[in-house]
């Protein structure tokens, strides 16, 4: 799959890890991404910590076309993630004059330190559309740096989006199997795999009181190799004599 | 800090990464380790894909006290994580004779291949009790093998935390500022959080319909010293003329 396009997402900031937040941007990327064909290869949560942010932010940056960070561009003293960025391109950080007069209008000129804080981005840099509110994100190299929060950081998407190299559409379509566990699908789905190895063949099982089975999702790149194999599938559930098999077409 | 206890979470599956599924796995790890005072200090999202999963694992088990997975453990094709927690520790795979004895008596002896799968684990490890359904996870080393579906990983857990040198418990507390910004709470946050470099000072904003402000988070082991902390806060944001100031105790 040599047009494979790969994203990295890194999480950064101590209340995710800490369990103040449940983060929702995380799926959110993902799903963006996936519909231009650019596949999230790995995630990472790090804490408001220099030493960690720089370094999960060099090892992804190097192994995956694209990174996408999260969170800690705001005014206050643990907001390091813009530092963390230059320090890892080795860069100085400027005032972005954009984002200084941007402010300034906004607050009557009312510019103290910690705002300002907050007009820096590492030299080389160029700015992400903020159309929510507060400053605007920024990329340097293929790292784009978001805000955290999850309103902004989807505003924020949309700028990012246009400027990646995207890839060929990966097509999933799911076959939900009622009444039949995974222990008797495995080895059909098994044999579809196998047979398939471009294709990604996944089994999501379910139970509870209105019952138990599996969404069984089948993932390519080709549509007709996709939906040849869907047909495979429903035809070895059916062998294995599953009761109920339904495509769900959403 | 020498009797802090770390943790991370490794999240291991495909549906993660393409957003098919939301995490929830890694909030409930986070608060629930919280309780114990562990410290959660990293998470990764890997897909299911062996190289990437010894690879995170073993980085992660030599950082941190405790590594928790979840995800992979199923009998299909992609249920991985067993054999990759044997490969990153240099030992075999084994069917557990009591796993045997469990689903044998579930299913009145239908031990199908992909069945059987579930029923090992590593030479050297021992049983997580799965109080929901299906099989166990289980412990090898400070690695702890647990189930991705919510409902089944949080019955585990209740297995997990007793094997867990505890820390001395994490204490926050919340000041929340309606009507004044990061921009202007950002100076007095940052002299108080350069003031007690041992606790966590953090700010977490919110805007909208009904106002904007921030939470102001202190964190810290010495219940005594987040007290005063919250007070000095409070009376700084009193200075700045913060119009709305009030502790959530919550």
């Amino acid at each position: 799959m040599a047009d494979r396009v790969t994203a990295a997402v890194l999480i950064i900031g101590d209340e995710i890890l800490s369990g103040r937040t449940q983060d929702t941007n995380l799926n959110f990327i993902a799903k963006y991404l996936g519909t231009y064909g650019v596949d999230l290869a790995e995630a990472r949560v790090v804490g408001d910590i220099k030493e960690e942010i720089i370094a999960a932010l060099n090892v992804l940056r190097a192994r995956y076309d694209y990174v996408i960070t999260t969170g800690g561009i705001g005014p206050t003293h643990d907001d390091i993630t813009a530092d963390c960025v230059a320090e890892a391109f080795g860069v100085q950080l400027y005032e972005h004059p954009e984002i200084i007069a941007m402010m300034q209008s906004r607050w009557q000129g009312e510019l103290n330190a910690a705002r300002r804080r907050m007009a820096r981005i590492p030299e080389g840099g160029s700015l992400v559309k903020n159309a929510v509110q507060g400053p605007p994100g920024f990329q340097i190299g293929n790292v784009f740096v978001l805000a955290g929060v999850p309103m902004v950081m989807r505003g924020m998407m949309d700028d990012v989006v246009p400027r990646l190299r995207t890839g060929a559409v990966v097509i999933a379509k799911t076959v939900r199997v009622e009444g039949a566990g995974e222990g008797v699908i495995a080895e059909p789905l098994a044999g579809l795999a196998k047979a398939n190895p471009d294709l990604s063949l996944g089994s999501y099982p379910f139970f509870g009181p209105e019952g138990y089975g599996s969404n069984l999702v089948v993932r390519g790149r080709d549509a007709a190799r996709v939906e040849a194999t869907v047909e495979a599938l429903i035809a070895a559930l059916a062998d294995i004599g599953a009761r109920s098999i339904t495509r769900i077409e959403a």
